[in-house]
């Protein structure tokens, strides 16, 4: 069976998700998508809309045969770690393509621009360590005036949020010598920023999560496929909608109490960013007050967001690599078969229920999801990560 | 002038207080009498009913002359901590008497026995070493067996709430070396853990506070002061009462995510209770559960209380002794010329207004108003201890 792999975050998913889908299964002539999808907690440092579990099931009634869990450790970073978690993954699962959407649309400029760059890495970083030096810049901006500096002359435009994703992709899956061949399709329409439905099908996440948040469902019906509007409905005569607002608390009291060394021991904190965020703690009275506090042309949102998230869920800086895993969220039938067959020679361990598995393997990913549980948003799901096995479709 | 002391939590001052007040001052000829008056949290574990602020103020306006605060790192620990910290700052601020009500009513049977316990220290740690091994003994019933072995014939009985206080402030004394003398009342009735009022006028601040919980005012009006109740009810229009319950959520997140290191590392954090802890916060749905789940013959509830606040503010063990202080919180105007003349020999630093003051000094204290602030009863105080002045009584 051939086996194509997509990585993403399904916050929720919508009928954009769905076209990359059909599109990767089309042009790959793939006979299994794979996804590896974020948990409880997002790459920009947010929490998910909905759990995990609800949006494998988007994923899986949508078309998607197996979703896979990105480990918190990962899929809260910076592009790069994000990239490297999730090309692990779906190597260790035997995908032979990797398929992701892009606003350049040719795969040879992402293969071209990742070897090259791979290849520069001592004077990318040197050029890095000096752009960085003025404090004006942000990690962002120095990244590319290095990139501008070391290749003027690239196809790629890496000020682009997904040609970078599509770049770090290829770049893990060089740097990883792993023998997964990629794909790309231009990206319809709806950038990741945009909050305004542009198409009349297609709508950004951020869109549409803005439309759920106002309960306009209305609107929302447009942008996503039936399936999911009918899991965000079962979903919300039950839960609300989860946010940073519902962490504000937790966080404001992390940041009051916690003692300045123990700050500066968590990941990603450094440069003294640790005072700017107690002393904005004090006058915030919620968590956009807080951020707009503290971002600057040098402190992204994203940037803070990301280490406001580990401050909250206290994760210490490590040294010792993070053991990767395959934790199984959801399957289609095709999925199940392509599972049983590529289990006996997957290379990182599987997971398939919390309450069976080595708790120091999956110790991270159960604490984040107790944080993320803790949400009022959420009611009593405290031990739902324990209990819950993958979503196996019916036929 | 000539001023005797007296050691309170004020949670509120009520009619028990008032007599307690009017003893002290006839029994000791006193033209002034200066309450050292814990703040935001007490001495069991718990947060104060309503806040520091008006609690010095209902001290003074029942006749007390001077309030000062007790520092979070004395006022929440065990009996000789409290005890020393009390002692400490009554004798900076010249008292020549220390008051206390007590079951036992008779001030040289305290003298002796802190003497004689004082003399014996030594085997009398040995003795509690031992009691202690045995795990079914709390560090309470440790402490009794321990002084039965070493002095079978006291006078005074230290099974008793109020016998033990006075025992530990009369130590302080003596270990202090102060040039304090003590006077003892014997306290009517209602005893600290009484629920139910057992007199026509007075009752334990515990069964007031349970009143005050259920809005019954009628029976509140009974127990305290007029001066009391005209502030609970002016507070009462715009705040609620402040219970552990506001705490449960942050507790619960803190001990989720808090790494087992860090736990081990706090104050009162001993013998692996930070398991039991941890394990607890799983099932508790609120702080009584969780209580209820923890406590043991071994672990006392007002023990779980006291680690659980130092585990909620995040309170490191130290061996670097705790700078005292005088943090001014109320004054009569005869207070007022008091301490205008005891300013210039008093032997610790005296604080009047937080934002004047050494933060250094004062860190703990901030972090514990901070903290006691986060209740969702006191709505936005969160800087108020910076900006409020001690309470002076109008004429």
């Amino acid at each position: 069976m051939k086996a194509t792999g997509i990585i993403v975050e399904y916050n929720p998913f919508h009928n954009g998700h769905l076209l990359h889908l059909r599109e990767a299964r089309k042009q790959t002539d793939a006979d299994v998508i794979i996804a590896v999808m974020s948990g409880s907690f997002l790459q920009r440092g947010e929490p998910a809309l909905l759990p995990k579990w609800e949006r494998a099931q988007m994923a899986i009634d949508a078309g998607v045969d197996l979703v896979v869990e990105l480990p918190f450790h990962f899929a809260t970073q910076q592009a790069d770690i994000f990239a490297n978690g999730a090309v692990d993954i779906l190597d260790a699962l035997g995908v032979q393509t990797l398929f992701f959407g892009s606003e350049n649309g040719d795969a040879d400029a992402f293969t071209q621009t990742a070897k090259l760059l791979t290849e520069q890495s001592i004077p990318f970083k040197a050029a890095m360590g000096r752009f960085l030096e003025d404090k004006a810049n942000s990690y962002a901006v120095a990244w590319n005036l290095a990139i501008r500096e070391i290749a003027p002359n690239l196809a790629l435009d890496l000020a682009q949020p997904n040609n970078i994703l599509g770049f770090h992709y290829t770049r893990a899956i060089i740097e990883q010598r792993k023998r997964i061949e990629i794909a790309t399709m231009t990206r319809q329409s709806a950038g990741y920023h945009d909050e305004s439905p542009a198409h009349h099908s297609i709508a950004s996440a951020t869109a549409i999560r803005r439309m759920l948040l106002a309960n306009d469902w209305q609107s929302v019906k447009q942008y996503v496929p039936e399936t999911t509007l009918a899991i965000l409905h079962k979903y919300r005569e039950t839960y609300s909608f989860v946010s940073w607002d519902d962490f504000w608390p937790l966080l404001r009291y992390q940041l009051m109490t916690a003692p300045t060394s123990q700050l500066q021991a968590i990941r990603g904190v450094s440069e003294g960013i640790e005072n700017r965020l107690q002393q904005a703690t004090q006058l915030a009275t919620n968590f956009d007050e807080f951020l707009g506090a503290v971002t600057t042309k040098r402190y992204s949102s994203a940037r803070i967001k990301r280490v406001s998230l580990q401050i909250l869920a206290q994760q210490a800086k490590t040294k010792a690599p993070t053991q990767n895993y395959i934790r199984l969220l959801g399957m289609s039938s095709a999925g199940q078969r392509y599972l049983s067959q590529v289990k006996k020679v997957a290379t990182l361990p599987i997971v398939s229920t919390a309450s069976k598995t080595d708790p120091a393997l999956i110790q991270k990913d159960v604490l984040a999801t107790k944080l993320y549980s803790l949400s009022p948003s959420l009611g009593d799901q405290l031990l739902r990560d324990y209990h819950t096995s993958p979503y196996r479709k019916k036929l």
